[in-house]
């Protein structure tokens, strides 16, 4: 790789259920200053719009803290941690994070988006449409903003992907010094979701970034529930 | 932003005890095909070149692996998690990472890179040197490569920084939909410091990136200790 240029994909209109994302990723692309997409490209793409899209908007009473509580508790499978108002929990698909993932910013008043049911399988959906539109695959992350233990301040990280390798395993390549690297398993997905948010913004809500020049031995299928998420007998922090 | 682009370094040469880094840095960017440093510029410099250049470097019996593990020891403050050959230490800086920080890899044989004693430190004397010959002032993130809870999969993130803040608060500014955003606090150090790791790949051993592009808002004096390293009060998981 000697170059990674990334833009943020403006002029995508408001997303509605049943919006079909990527019409309005190929449409607002398409006339893009940067130029349209080429094969190899990697859209990042927002959880908030995937939600919407996908008609998973719920409303809530914003007046009363026990209706958004009651949700973050339907939507997990696990209290990972619980201190005052911070609520730590696993989700259905294995992500641990702040009130599962649900988030009232950028969502109209009164209502909360819940993450996609599979997002691997939502980053699938994208990207098949885009293939039938433009004829070549380009590769889907959808991104969502975490916090982790121990370091402050928010990162954006990969909640599916399509056409991308999740973790990229380098183990057994020879590192400069002609010695086995030892650990080497990179999670390109997220690194790049990372990559994206700079772009994005959070208060800007251009929702969609475009990643050109990535690796191309990263472009095969992948997964992050089977890729990324660590299974719980692996874990020391659960 | 409108656009970022992210690029290698090539043509470093080894780095020594006493190695001034940002003299390399600015003899290598001074040919680089994509051109010379500019106002604004972030250099992404990885941990391992500035611990060689500061002397971190010891020798362990690499035939031993109690060696190892005495000197990851004696670099912790506190051990966090154990399992088997894996060690979760905090180091002096408030890090919670594996072995310490101290990492083989790229490294001669038989010796072992530590962590730089103060990153925060380490990026302003590379970003101070950089200023020197340049005349103008580029930003500085030094990076180093950790696993997270939960997530497999490495990803880098910032140890130390000069010139670029830390973390971006953007509480208080008013999302697409007019609403005040509730959490938004971005770890943009760390953001860079993954899109960065995208370009230099764990086994080429190119150490340095830039990084052109970023939010001019946040070219202010930053650190990593005291922005990203969250105090053991409002850690969940400690």
């Amino acid at each position: 790789v000697s170059r990674l240029t990334i833009w943020p994909v403006e002029g995508i209109g408001e997303i509605a259920e049943g919006t079909v994302i990527a019409d309005e990723v190929a449409s607002a692309c398409a006339t893009e200053p940067n130029g349209p997409l080429q094969p190899g490209d990697v859209l990042v793409v927002t959880q908030k719009i995937v939600s919407k899209a996908e008609g998973r908007l719920v409303a809530i009473d914003p007046s009363d803290p026990l209706s958004h509580k009651a949700l973050v508790e339907q939507e997990a499978v696990r209290i990972v941690r619980r201190r005052g108002d911070l609520i730590i929990t696993e989700t259905r698909d294995g992500f641990i994070c702040a009130n599962s993932g649900i988030d009232l910013s950028n969502v109209e008043h009164g209502y909360a988006a819940l993450l996609p049911l599979d997002s691997d399988r939502s980053a699938r959906r994208i990207r098949d449409g885009l293939r039938a539109r433009l004829g070549f695959d380009v590769a889907i992350i959808v991104s969502d903003t975490f916090g982790r233990p121990w370091r402050q301040g928010l990162t954006d990280v990969a909640i599916g992907v399509a056409g991308i390798a999740a973790v990229v395993d380098l183990r057994g390549t020879e590192d400069s010094q002609g010695r086995i690297l030892q650990v080497t398993e990179v999670c390109v997905a997220d690194e790049i979701a990372s990559a994206a948010e700079l772009v994005m913004g959070k208060a800007t809500g251009v929702p969609v970034a475009v990643v050109r020049g990535v690796d191309p031995a990263w472009l095969r299928e992948g997964s992050v529930r089977t890729e990324i998420v660590r299974p719980p007998s692996g874990d020391l922090f659960r």
